[in-house]
């Protein structure tokens, strides 16, 4: 099983990271990061460089496709070679996927047209803009289309396709390897019940305003 | 704020990217990833390669330290340059911290004994045997050195150490950011209440010795 994650510049390390370490775990399953040059791309940190051991140009199908998200949500919305290359592997996937805003990219890519879909909380209304139908759950799965909200639900998404792909055994057994028994100090990841001053300070990090005062 | 997180081969992606993820956004955080020579190196699965931008040579001092684990548990317990590197750096942090099996790192440095901590639930006895005293909690944080569980484990332990470091509203700031809202689709990921085949398949996956059957 060819799993293909799709990395390009500015990408969020996380959303790529998680669902590698349980899906590239599987049975079978041979990984690759793909991006359009073979070479490290930076993340939207500039701290983190991941390779890409594929060009785009290598790659012309895929069982499990991932696009991570990142912060620049215009660009991957119509970011052309990412987009050119899922509608090149997409009608060759079993799961074609997303974490965050890389379903911006498959939204551009007119993949999610009318389609039920879920991102980074903050970018559901430019989801929307590109055609699909945002709903408001951690992983949603239409068909073969998943796309997983913000960053780190990369990894709820992983395990609930793993358990597809591999059987609920396999699943649970990822899930005890990564140790995955989640004890977050706060209760603060949800915007629908978090804070409006939060949420606010939040958005004004995103978009660089300024640095919170503690 | 000088963070360095130190990578080596067959590393764990996940154990170094989920502290990253938050950390890396903390105000006038300046966070490196360091090895024992500038280059990427290959992840456990051979499928993810991240690249040290310093070499362990060029870094002397960090506010924060970061261990990630791996697999090879015994190569880490007793990887010498990694261990001088520590050795070296850890009197100059006010965090010394690892994920997983990193912890092994840190005790072959001498820098648990006799300090409560802990690792992956598989790696526990060999913690106990390195000199340290095991504790099966998510998060320890005794002292500046903080530990955390397997893999996914990081990612708490970095929250934690976030409200310590720039106060709680940065620390849920950033959760909200990363929307970390845990929505596991399986209650499998704590081996003290996984069933016993359970762990028995993982700890044969983690040695290599099978795939499961479905």
């Amino acid at each position: 099983m060819k799993i293909a994650i799709a990395i390009y510049d500015n990408f969020t390390a996380l959303d790529a990271i998680g669902p590698y370490e349980v899906l590239s775990h599987l049975p079978g399953a041979e990984t690759v990061f793909v991006g359009r040059e073979k070479r490290p791309f930076r993340t939207d940190t500039k701290a983190c460089a991941i390779v890409a051991d594929a060009s785009f140009d290598e790659v012309d199908r895929a069982d499990v496709v991932i696009v991570p998200g990142g912060p620049d949500m215009q660009a991957i919305a119509t970011d052309a070679t990412l987009i050119a290359w899922l509608r090149k592997v997409h009608p060759t996937t079993q799961w074609t996927t997303s974490v965050c805003t890389g379903a911006l990219a498959l939204a551009g890519a007119g993949i999610l047209a009318g389609v039920e879909a879920v991102t980074h909380w903050a970018a559901m209304d430019m989801l929307a803009q590109l055609g699909a139908k945002p709903v408001k759950e951690r992983v949603v799965m239409r068909g073969k289309i998943v796309t997983a909200a913000g960053v780190s639900a990369g990894i709820d998404m992983a395990l609930t396709l793993a358990a597809k792909i591999s059987g609920e055994k396999f699943a649970r057994a990822m899930q005890l390897a990564i140790e995955y028994d989640p004890q977050p100090p706060f209760d603060s990841g949800n915007a629908q019940t978090a804070s409006p001053e939060l949420v606010a300070l939040v958005l004004q990090l995103m978009t660089g305003a300024a640095a919170p005062s503690a």
